[in-house]
This record gives structure tokens, sequence and C-alpha cells, in this order.
């Protein structure tokens, strides 16, 4: 129980951290924070949940590491539908804070919010197929770095900084072709407001990251040394 | 005693460096370092001084989290009053020296200085409730990471690492909605300089950080690992 | 073999990461993440990768640092041809993924890639022998923040920062002059698909970043302190 | 012997990666990286050396760094003028080779190169006294991480990454007031290439840093907990 609070308050951060951002800051006039600021934001809401509640629930934050972290070993299947639900309300409660704030502005328009697309709803016009190869990579290499800085051999205590900017790489990477998901969680929680197309693509940003974190679980383990 | 000035120090370093680099440096045409850079320069001022001082107070340099330390069970009532008075003093002092600096400027006009608002006073136009729930929220969550980095069962070390960048993430979200207070400490001492509105409206951000550092308290006693 | 496969996958993220942040995200209109968002992500793919792969191949995804390596008295050259075939082919597979994403965007021009180059093809338009010393010396200095950080006598586990940071560092001075090699696999992966100048120019940005590393395996071996 | 030649490196790699980035860098049309990324810069070439050089010469690079150290008893007064004198040419060795590759491209006008100046050589036009406050504090403060960060009471590991920030957030506050400078070795390699006004405004950007630095040795001693 109190794993699966700590990762409802992890998933809350990251969507109210990384899409506030997006939505709050990130076209500020002349002093907004731009794509690089928004890439920050998404790797540093991961990187302290890592310190701040790694030792409760590990600090997943997103189904797709929780799936890949299972075919890699390394969490019980057993606590997968419930850390996947606490993440998917944690999603929505982060997005729901977002709205109250971001509604609080005189004349604000809540279009996309910071929900993902592809094709006409991509920021820079990407196709379907390029969102599709770009979430599969991405969220395969997220999980590689994952596994691997979790490792036993890797050195202790280093792992959430590896990883929290690993998502500070991939929005610097992906952003102008999906506006970055990696994370079904996230983009669930935006689609709901946003609504029309943005539900209409999000099976991609279910699927793709899970497609990517399967075979990253597959992969590892042969990859990983044989000590654990 | 040393304590105190470590405080003093820190809350001064926090005060010159954050506020600081958003009057002397966000807005220079061109070259200027915008809301990103100054979320960084005020995540800096705390990481640098965790290192610094952290073996000396601790490094709270902020009423809201000696408060929420308090009520989280890992600080001493009886050096609240001290450390709170050293930290107002300290942030006095470095906006003194700001003021001193930023003057030296031809046709320098102090404005707001860089003191927190809402409504009319918002960077981006916020309601005084969206500031509210901004201000509770984002102190709410900067008390967990402390709460939780700072932990027997969090990686050693990290805390001043995750701390730090947890108060620059939450400068990139909230920036436009009130110019980021989350410290009372840190509002007092420019509102003294700005006067006016900054006065009236700093009713704000005095009580919702202690608002959000006292939840903090409260849910991370439930959600903590028994083994302190 | 699974250290080859390491330094596959890691290479395969440094110009996936890196050139792809540059070929997609840099030039966007209002909010691209610019030149200081490239050097990040560069250092990021290093820094991600030596804490996920270190402990498997040493995390080398550069043939100069490689023969840097070997010089400097830390790697064995038996592993030398099969590391720097791993990396070459690892940079060419993510110079292919980036090619498939990116030309998923309707009306892209591929021009020259993320190709490095010199002259006329200078970002800035340097001259060719700007380019060579720029290219020597920052693999010299790359290549003692290398030997140095991975040295029995430096702090454990920093070195994945360090030297991922040392990247970026590297992207901040030199992006105007050569587009910032230090790293023969990037360069003759985007050289094969810009192809034309970029080919010609290739060799530069193979000699002077193995010049740089031999130089710095001499130099430090001179400088380091006896217990190794 | 070797600590001298370290201090030599690690002072040409502050020079010529800190100023070569804003001379190269900073203001490239659309892309450049700003004064935020020159910050970046600049703390990074300390952070880069402090783990590749630390545990041969404890990484100064700085003469008011030395001269702080001394004071505040970490460092001994004999090897004070051999560092000094490495720190200087360092400094100017990195100047030479940013000169050699700055006048590589047509057109290229050194200006002021990155000197540090004031009144109306300040990048936005504070007076003496404004520079004069602003190099002795951040100086003070500089010292004061360097000298909490590698106390012993202080988290292992940790000192490098502290110390490099530091100078990033120095940098974030103060390049627009004097283009930065709290490190005399740095200044003179500048002004000897930009002769005139930086080489009368010299004196400043020499005796303001060193009286930052008197005084944090002072005020460190009384801070400090007793145990060293």
């Amino acid at each position: 129980m109190k794993k699966a609070v700590a990762e409802f308050i992890g998933t809350l951060w990251l969507v109210l951290g990384g899409c506030g951002s997006a939505v709050l800051a990130a076209g500020y006039p002349e002093l907004g924070i731009g794509f690089a600021g928004v890439a920050l934001a998404f790797g540093l809401t991961v990187l302290t949940m890592a310190y701040a509640i790694g030792h409760i629930s590990g600090c997943h934050l997103n189904p797709a590491v929780s799936i890949g972290l299972w075919i890699g070993g390394r969490f019980d299947k057993k606590d997968l539908l419930p850390y996947i639900g606490a993440q998917i309300l944690g999603g929505i409660a982060g997005a729901s804070i977002l709205y109250v704030i971001a509604t609080g502005k005189a004349g604000f328009e809540l279009g996309g919010f910071a929900a993902n697309g592809y094709g006409a709803h991509s920021p820079d016009g990407y196709s379907m197929l390029a969102a599709l190869v770009t979430e599969i990579v991405m969220t395969f290499m997220f999980l590689i770095i994952i596994l691997g800085a979790t490792h036993s051999k890797a050195p202790k205590g280093f792992a959430g900084l590896a990883i929290g900017l690993g998502l500070t790489l991939i929005h610097l990477i992906s952003i102008p072709v999906t506006n970055t998901s990696v994370n079904p969680a996230r983009s669930i929680s935006q689609a709901l407001f946003a609504g029309g197309w943005a539900l209409d693509q999000l099976w991609l940003f279910i699927v793709a990251p899970i497609v990517g974190a399967l075979l990253a679980g597959f992969v590892y383990k042969m990859l990983s040394p044989e000590t654990e």
C-alpha cells in the first residue's frame, strides 16, 4: 500500500512537473524555458523522486518501466497491476492539478494540453511511422539505462541521476516528433483532458512504449553480467 | 550559534543568487539566461550550500523547510525560532547586497525587484487561487523530496543534489504563475524592497508554503519506512 | 562478445541522441534547444551509458577513446579492433534510425545531416587549421578527463558524470567550429549519409581525434600518481 | 612538479573552455548558447578537472582559491607561489590556443576577447563599485563553497560537483556585471590579449577576488566544525 501511494505521488509529480513546465512555462515570451527546459523538468521529476521514494517503491512512475523491469527479472509480477493502477491515477491527479492552475490564467485555451501526437498533431509534423519508431526506440533505451544503472555491478547511488537525466535526454531528442511519451500514464493523463484527436492517437503511446520496454527486458537479460 | 550563522549565509546566498540572477541576468538582450537560467540558479544556491554547510546546520535556508522537518520529526522544536530568524535576516542581507549591485547600473528601475505576486502581479496573469494551489503543491512536493532524500534508507550523499535540482524543477514549472516562492524568507526579502503591492500580497507567500510544508510533514510520516 | 554488443548499443545511442537532437530539435522555431541543448544531449548519451553499460564494456563509444586508453595503459590491445568495429557499426545503426525518423517529416531535407566540417562547411566558417587545432585539443582534454576520472585515486562512481559532462563542455565550446567530433565513429556515421563534402573532409575527424588521444595517453602516463 | 603541471593543464582548460565558449559560441545567431551556456561551460571546466586532477593537485585553477585555502588552513604556504605561477601560465596558454582558433574565422574581430570590465566595459554598464562588490562577494561565496564541500564532514566525492556548479551559479548571476572573474588568472589571460582598457581595469579583477577569498578563509575558520 505504501508502495502504491509512493507511485501515485511520484507519477503525479512527473505529470505536474513535466507537462506543467510545458503548458505553463515553455512558450512564455522572450524568457520561456523552451523544449530544453521542458526536457530538464521531465528528467528532474524522475531524478528527485528516485532519491525521495526510490527506497519505498523503486520509483517506476511509468507502466512501461514496470513491465520492462518485470520482463528483465527485477520486478514481481504480482505487484504489476497495483503499480500500473497507481501510476495511471497519479498521472490523472497531476493533470487535474495542472488544469486547475492553468485555467487560472485569463484567456487560457486548453488546446492539446501537453498531449502526445503524430501526423497532423506531431509538434513538427512527423508521420505515424516516425512516431512509432521514435517511441519504441526511446523507451527501449530508457529501459536499457534503467536496467543497467540499477544493476548490482553499477556504481551505488547514481542510478537516480542516470535515469532522470536519461529522460531529459530522450526529451531533448524527441519532443518535436511526438511531444515525447515513453510513458502511457503520462499520455493517458493528458489525452483525457485534451480529448478528440488526443484520445484517437492514444493507442500509439500505450503500445509503442510497452513494445520498447519488452524488447529491452529481453535484450538486457542476454547482455547483463551473470552475477546479479 | 554556528548553525544560525550558517543559515544566515546560506539564505543570503539563496536570495542573492536566485533573485540576483533574475534581476541582473534573465532579461539581458539576446544572451540573457531566461526563466530556465533563473531556475537553475535557485537550485544551485541550495545544492552548493547543501554540500558547504549541510554538515553544520542541515541547510534549510527556508522557514517552510524548517517547519516541515519539525512536523516530519526530523528537527528539534527549540531550534525553530533561531533558524527562522537567521533565515529572514539572511534573506534581507542578500537582498541588500543585490540592491547595491543592481542600482550600480545607470537607469536601473527597481520595479517589483524579484518579488512574488498573483493576479495583476503574477508574471503571466494567474489568479490568486492558481497562485495558492501552486505554492501549496510546490512546497508540499519540495518537502516530500527533502524528507525522502534525507531519509536513512536513501543513497548517502545525494540529498543535496536531489533537493537543489528539485528547487530548479519547481522554478521551471511555476515562475510564470507566482515568480515562485515556496520560501517565506525569499518572499519577505524582496517585498521589503519592492514595497506596495508586494507587501500587500506577501501573506500568500508566507501562508501557502507553510501549509504545503505542514501537509508534507504529516503525509511523509505515514508514507516513510518504519526504520528511520 | 557482450562487450562488443554493449559498445554497439552505446555508440548507437551516442549518435542517435547527440546527432538526433541536433537534426530534430536544435532549430525548432522559438522553442528549439539550440547548441546548448545539443551539447547537453551528447554529454547525456555518454553519462547514461556510463552507468548502464560501464560495468560491461567500460563504455568507450569512441575509437579515439579506446586508442587513448590503450596508450594510457588502461585497455588491452587485443580488444582494440573488436571495440572499434562495434563502435563504427553502432554509429551507423544510430544514424540509420535517425534517418528513418527524420525523413518521416514532410519536406525534410538531409543537407549535411549532422556531419562535421571545416572551411566552407564549418558552422561558423572556421578554417581547416582552426578545425584541426580544435579537434586535437578537445580530444586531448577529453582523454585527460577520462584517464583522470577513472584513476583509482579519483572518487568512486563519479567518472560517468565527469566524462559525460566533459563531452557536454566540449560541445559548448566547439560546435560553431567543426560541429564537434572528437569521435571518428560519430563522424563516419554522419558522413556516410551526407556524402559529398562530408566524405571529403572526413579524414580530419578521424586523424585529429586520434592524434589528440595519443598525446593525452602519453602525457597522462607522465602526470599520473604512481600508485595505480 | 606534477602538481604544477596539473594546475597548468587545468587552468588552461578553464580559460579555453570558459572564455572559449563565450568567444566562439555565445552569440551564434539563433542557436547560440548565451550567458547560461557560458555559465555552464565555466562550471564544467572545474567539475571535470576536479575529478580528473583533483587527486593530483587539489584542482585550484585560481590564485584566489589557493590563497583562500591557505588562509583557511588547508594549503601549505610553500606551494602558494608555484601554484599561482602555474595557474597564470596555464591561463595564458589557454588564451593562446583560443586566439589561434578564434582567428581562424574570416572577419574575426578580437574586441575585448572575454576580458572582464566595469563601467563602460561592463557588459550591462555597471559601475566600478557594483563590480567591486560583485567580485568580492562572489569570490567570498565561492571559497565558502570550496572550504565547506571539501571539509572532512561533507559527503565524500561530491565536492567537485558542488564547486563546479557553484562556479556556474556565480556566472549565472554576474556575467552582466563584470563578465565574471572571481579568478585573477582568467582575467590576466584575457587582458593580455585584449590590451587597452582591459589592462587598465585588470587591477580590480586581481584585488577583489583575493579580498573575497581572504575574508572567506577567516570566516570559515570561525564557522567550521572543530573536527577537521
